[in-house]
């Protein structure tokens, strides 16, 4: 019966958004995170790179900021606001010096991603009628086991973004 | 006879590797790099990301390695060397402070992707045998315009990455 093991993963190639994934340090089961009930799509880290950038201070990382389809094509069109199945996901990395490169450059000025920060994912989902409250996206954040957030932590994402509402909500510009 | 116009661009998909490029800033014409004769690779903005990285110091960039099916494959499997027709692209923007996103944080911390660096460009191609006494690998530099570096620049690439021989040569380590 070794089919059943395999149906939620064919019902979720379907859907485009999994209650599983392939993410490659092998964590199973998902729980969809509070407030907006995402779960971690299938495939993202086969996703296009929409732009990367280093946030300092407490987070102190590296991250990449990639997209569906529907978001790459999006932001290649101009396509504004984002259709409805847009999913915009923001992957970070400890931000750690690298011995090696620093060797070859003959200075200390290399920096490159280490291992996956404590809150590893976070998932923008366009969705204009189930999130119409928030500016029609759901948000989520998972750590790097895939276990999401608490319900106060996703609280917080919708009043942040706000900052840019005239850019349908989305922080990252796409890098040429 | 509008068909002769698009042959090269048919001819370049058929191959992988083009003497002609889809980048969005719309740049035409492509001329191989010296030494190696490496040309830019049709559609490499769509691979899929290796890693990211930080250089400061001169460069002061934000970088995206990304790489062809074969890379991504070989990357995760451990496939190692890297077999033939393995490319890998290093793509660097400027290190921009973002005021933006600072004010959402609250204090400055976040550096985005500015423009294109002027050097913005770079590839590794492997082909064991063309390349057989450089490592297996080809190296290319282009400029935002898609122009080559010149020879001097390129003789020094292997030089540079012999210092990661044990490694086939390669810098970037896949980021989980």
């Amino acid at each position: 019966m070794k089919w059943i093991a395999f149906l939620p993963v064919a019902v979720a190639a379907v859907s485009g958004v999994a209650a599983f994934t392939v993410h490659a340090s092998g964590y199973a089961e998902k729980k969809a995170a509070p407030v907006f009930g995402v779960t971690i799509p299938l495939g993202y880290r086969d996703w296009r790179l929409i732009s990367v950038a280093h946030e300092a201070g407490n987070l102190n990382d590296l991250r990449a900021i990639v997209g569906n389809d529907s978001a790459i094509a999006a932001y290649r069109e101009g396509q504004f606001p984002f259709p409805d199945g847009t999913i915009i996901a923001r992957l970070a990395w400890s931000y750690v010096p690298s011995e090696e490169n620093n060797k070859v450059f003959g200075r200390p000025q290399s920096f490159v991603a280490g291992p996956a920060t404590e809150w590893a994912l976070q998932f923008m989902v366009k969705d204009s009628k189930r999130y119409a409250s928030t500016g029609g996206w759901g948000y989520a954040q998972f750590n790097k086991d895939g276990i999401p957030a608490d319900e106060a932590v996703h609280k917080t994402c919708f009043p942040c973004h706000e900052a840019v509402r005239t850019r349908d909500f989305v922080f990252t510009r796409y890098a040429p």
